[in-house]
């Protein structure tokens, strides 16, 4: 008989920690919703102690989120942080409390710095605390594929009967070889089920090696009931074990593995792509599944050979996993429901009908601008239209009461003689104006707008990129800049890849304004 | 006794497969080189019958790289391939022939549309001749993993007995599970070393479902004596198995393998690199041990365990793969050895004198403009170099008699309002002027081109990718577009934004004027 196996997605938590990749309140409701779409059964949402935002986040994802997913979050085995995960999960339908513990000698020993008994009492103790407030509580023995197995055991053991509904094992480093790690669980399985057989066992394995997809599809043939995973496969470091591999690996071959998962594979596309739109972090061409070249055959003999017949180079069927040869076009006479219609096949959701009359506003100027409106321009909008509603106080992203630079127009002359630009800000009630001339068009413009902040702020890292169809160009411009010893990052999206460029600076001052402003105001800024 | 695992790189053949990576004579000669650095032991160099300028590439190749890697080139099991392989590779200090030939049902019937026996006799046939020309000949059973193992077996002892010297079993579509790979090289090895223990058991995984680093270890458990493998994985649909992957999980786990490589691990960083800036394909910011995150730990709990003790969270110091905390920072006053030094160090040679002044004067150039000189802005300098070398006729790479397109100057100036560009070409002796208002600084820019070229070509696809330190903006731009049915790539790279996406336009027009002027001249141009 076919296993069920259970599907956690931590993007919004272990993927959400990548340098550059923070996400405001409404991209992080919005890949909720669509990893509802894609049927997860658990949705981790964030760290709710770590940030007021995050909690903020963790709190309006356990509200909204009805019918289907579980809602945790994660809490490290002390009061305060579950109390935090309890405060902001405890509106969901079904919520869970997670809380991670050291287990490995190197964990117990350098990073905590008791002896093993302590760390296992205050794992029970967390355990006991959490069971006191909801009914559904997983445990991860952090670094568990370095973990001494008899201490492994005996914390299963004991957080078990202290009230532990989840065991999850994670392979914290990427260390685990498949074989290994697949004896591992198969060796706790046996204990667990023979322990209490109602109780979970998961994995959630990293990538430092590139051998999280294998280590976690060796754990489900070895008994795992559930697993760990990010979309994309982002995560802390190398990443996690990527959703769409685990849950197409595990599709491919029912034979081999006998189970399935509830994974509605058809999304698995569009998740991606909005992952990586809101995170502003492009896929490899090449990754598995979901890299732009997964189903391209670009050799002659491959091609030949797909011509003969489709099988001879393709496992996937890539309209499983949504891929759709045919990307729709439309024009200013589309109307509201074919835009409606791209807009939900993009991931996105258009329940508000303010909401979707705005947008539809928006999609009329830009189609009459451009003529053809692409996916990439969809993306886009959505992406101007978030950055508005992350504006609002209400969604508590920004602090009352700080002027911020907006930028009112610019002009930029790019040539091989002077390139010059000229930028007009509004902060407040004033208007301030500069000029420079630099290397290049970037140079001229960030020299313009840096002199009139009059912050002396270094560049670090300029990154952009751009995706479109037709004659466009739509960009996406992401930055590092350092003010004494702090790194900010900031980004911002245009169809002209100048203004992407002066939005994303003109934002990544504002955050040095609203953190100076506030220094321990316990927003996560950057 | 730790046995010696031979590791070949098909970077030059499965990786520039992927589309838009092709790669021009210089930079597959400089990607040789530094995969003579890194210690692979044998380079497969190209697909010598697909084109006149992958013959040119792996002769090249083969001339060039003495002391070390044995070169190769592959050959379908037909008579001209081989000949072209063997007058391509035949100058190597050790060369070996590559055939490859499909076993499975799928193949035999669909694809080569023959009888089981007439396919082995076409193998046994093609190694007999082959080894008429070298001593060393690889034979590879495509897509073994979904091939009836005893007519596996069969083939394999046939074309050993015909003098094969090599088997290389190949996943062709990425369809294995480790454990059952693991298990067929492990019969296959067993089987091999009964009927001639010199014969080399190589592998070749693909990654369509994320498992191709884990199939390529479990068969080096299992006895594999030779790995094939791509730097990041580029390949094929969604690439092959990783080179530092594997190279990597050997090294981490010499008490599990048992086995290890010659492979120079400092040399993976600068490696990945060259490949990623040659190529124009960006590496995922969390790919394993080359992604620009693979060591950056984010979180709070992270970075405190770290600061405890770096071995909390970290099994790989990045040191061994090359990753370099500091980056050198040069400026006009840095000299020629600082110069040498940091090109060297990013996996470039300087050996001809000639070419290193022409560089270093180019680089005095650009440190007088910029005040700062980066690793990026060496990569952007060596590109320049590359894309005039690329241009002599002597490379093989352009057709004389054929007047091309060249940007002489142009001016863009984006605003909020008209963004307007104008632009001077040189073609033979012509000089056209043309400006064009647009929806942004691109649109205009390409319109005006896309008028002076007079053609009907449509932009499917335009990416700008950056990366750099300090205030100055660096581009690479790849563009495909079309004429007709055809799609073209073409790529340009400048300091300014805006002239790397004039050049990659002005490119992609030239590679559809030099096609349109002889479309059976054998080049492979796009």
């Amino acid at each position: 008989m076919s296993r069920r196996i259970l599907v956690l997605d931590t993007t919004l938590r272990d993927g959400e920690q990548v340098p550059g990749a923070k996400l405001n309140l409404y991209q992080k409701l919005e890949i909720a919703r669509q990893l509802q779409a894609l049927q997860v059964d658990i949705i981790e949402a964030g760290f709710p102690s770590s940030s007021r935002g995050d909690f903020q986040a963790v709190k309006e994802i356990a509200q909204s989120i009805k019918d289907g997913p579980v809602i945790t979050a994660l809490a490290r085995a002390v009061k305060s942080d579950i109390d935090a995960v309890y405060e902001s999960v405890k509106h969901a339908q079904r919520p869970l409390i997670h809380i991670v513990l050291g287990t490995s000698d190197i964990h117990v020993d350098k990073k905590l710095n008791r002896s093993k008994e302590d760390v296992l009492k205050m794992g029970v103790d967390a355990v006991k605390y959490a069971r006191s407030l909801l009914p559904e509580v997983q445990y991860s023995t952090e670094d568990a594929s370095r973990t001494d197995f008899e201490y492994l055991w005996k914390t299963i053991e004991e957080v078990v009967r202290a009230g532990a509904t989840m065991i999850n094992i994670p392979d914290t480093v990427g260390y685990a070889v498949p074989e290994e790690f697949g004896a591992l669980i198969g060796k706790i399985n046996y204990r667990l089920k023979n322990l209490n057989e109602q109780v979970i066992l998961s994995v959630h394995c990293h990538n430092d090696l590139g051998l999280a997809t294998a280590n976690t599809l060796i754990a489900v043939k070895n008994g795992a009931d559930k697993v760990e995973c990010t979309i994309n496969g982002l995560g802390e470091r190398a990443g996690n074990a990527a959703l769409e591999e685990v849950v197409m690996g595990i599709k491919i071959r029912p034979d081999y593995y006998g189970a399935h998962t509830n994974v509605a594979t058809r999304e698995i596309s569009k998740t991606s792509k909005l992952v990586s739109s809101m995170t502003g972090l492009d896929v490899q061409v090449n990754k598995a599944l979901t890299g732009e070249n997964a189903f391209a055959h670009s050799s002659g003999i491959h091609q030949d050979g797909l011509l003969k017949s489709r099988d001879v180079y393709e496992i996937i069927n890539p309209e499983d996993v949504g891929v759709e040869s045919m990307e729709m076009i439309l024009t200013a006479r589309s109307g509201r429901h074919a835009f409606k219609n791209a807009v939900e096949n993009l991931g996105y959701r258009c329940n508000d009908d303010q909401d979707f009359e705005n947008l539809f506003a928006k999609f009329l100027e830009l189609a009459d601008r451009k003529k053809e409106v692409y996916n990439h321009d969809i993306y886009y909008l959505m992406g101007k239209y978030q950055e508005e509603k992350g504006k609002d106080p209400q969604a508590g992203q920004q602090l009352p009461g700080c002027d911020l630079y907006e930028l009112v127009s610019f002009q930029v002359v790019s040539n091989d003689i002077f390139p010059t630009a000229t930028v007009k800000l509004r902060k407040g009630q004033e208007i301030y104006k500069h000029s420079e001339v630099g290397d290049g068009p970037i140079d001229a413009l960030y020299s313009a707008i840096k002199n009139i902040s009059d912050l002396d702020i270094v560049l670090k890292e300029y990154k952009i990129s751009s995706l479109s169809r037709g004659m466009e160009a739509l960009g996406r411009v992401n930055i590092k800049i350092s003010l004494g010893d702090k790194i900010y990052s900031a980004r911002g999206i245009d169809t002209d890849i100048i203004k992407a460029s002066a939005i994303a600076f003109v934002n990544g001052i504002n955050l040095i304004l609203l953190e100076n402003l506030a220094p321990n105001n316990g927003l996560d800024l950057n």
